[in-house]
């Protein structure tokens, strides 16, 4: 029987989106079934950096797609963020030892067949629409999850 | 067999609270058994607003508990917080789109027969008593809470 | 059959690892196998205090080993740090109610037979050298982790 493995993805931050994603590709590698569910600030991973739109917003909706972090590349780092120094400083020593960035890992995670998934709710209160997001994602309910996430052999909330 | 979903409530922010709660009224509507274990920060969530006592405290917990967010509708965001902005932003956003604050999803799980478990140690550390607390909330320890977790379908640190 | 629980170390928060240790010591007790995976700002809590070697680093790295936390003692709150002040008050309040402090948890984790694994991939990104940790430390890979992870009975990402 096949295994899987249920990640919720609330954080939106750069370092937690880099761990999750390398499980992600890990666990495909060893066969095992991947859901990714995007919720709040997690989503903002998952939106297409050249999609945004702003019509049918409200003027909140509007500035909040402005304010926040378009993508994976735009995610900042949970912890010594420093205006960004911390990141570029984290993205040279990735690149020291060839580790790709953020955004070839969600490229191999979309390839490798990880399923993606946006929370229906946080999507509506946030007023992004779904084709803003990047094509993979399909929008489930809470529900939808809890199904997915009890009858999986691990869960994380990242 | 009943399902069983149990919450670890670490962080005392609004946004993870909201997250947390939505999946446990949820959960509850599916007929899953749902245990919220609060510690550290999450007891703030847990506080009754009305029922502050700084009797019998010592001066470092008085400092704390006045310091502290009381209940629900004092808990800042995880993220974006701008000193209440972004909270009061992301308010507006969720009346414009009929969600209910926080305090709604609080009050809908103590219907709905979510358990409620603060930490002893947590609250002893931080000279939190049980009377200052919602009513349903039982006092466990650590063991009662792994007890629990380990028999679960699924287990998240918020 | 024995219970096991695996505990994905991500955060390097000092209110963190005090929850995160005070639950592995108390499974290790209810003779249940704990395995801790500590990755990027988690490795923090496993670093040797006294053994920091700036030998063969870049000098990223070299910075990097040097700005940031070194072993336990070091780490700043999740909350409410306020540059220390915050954390000292956490601190007293712990010893006016005889809870020792982290590195007491550490060293019982470590005498209780907590298995330690250090994460491949974030200690060669962050430049860190077997040798400047704990001595516990086993060093795999991702999907040695998800191997762990995926048969334990719980999992937590901290």
């Amino acid at each position: 029987m096949t295994r899987s493995m249920n990640l919720l993805m609330f954080s939106g931050d750069y370092d937690k989106a880099l761990a999750a994603l390398i499980l992600a590709n890990t666990a495909r590698e060893m066969n095992v079934d991947v859901t990714m569910f995007f919720a709040f600030w997690g989503l903002m991973l998952v939106r297409d950096p050249n999609k945004m739109t702003l019509e049918d917003k409200s003027a909140y909706e509007k500035m909040f797609s402005m304010m926040t972090p378009r993508g994976p590349a735009e995610l900042p780092l949970s912890k010594m963020n420093f205006a960004g120094i911390g990141k570029s400083m984290l993205l040279e020593m990735m690149e020291e030892d060839d580790t790709p960035p953020l955004e070839a890992f969600l490229k191999g995670a979309q390839k490798k067949g990880v399923r993606f998934c946006g929370c229906k709710l946080s999507m509506e209160v946030m007023g992004l629409k779904k084709e803003e997001m990047i094509p993979e994602l399909e929008v489930i309910t809470a529900q939808d999850y809890l199904e997915n996430a009890l009858n999986s052999n691990m869960q994380l909330f990242i």
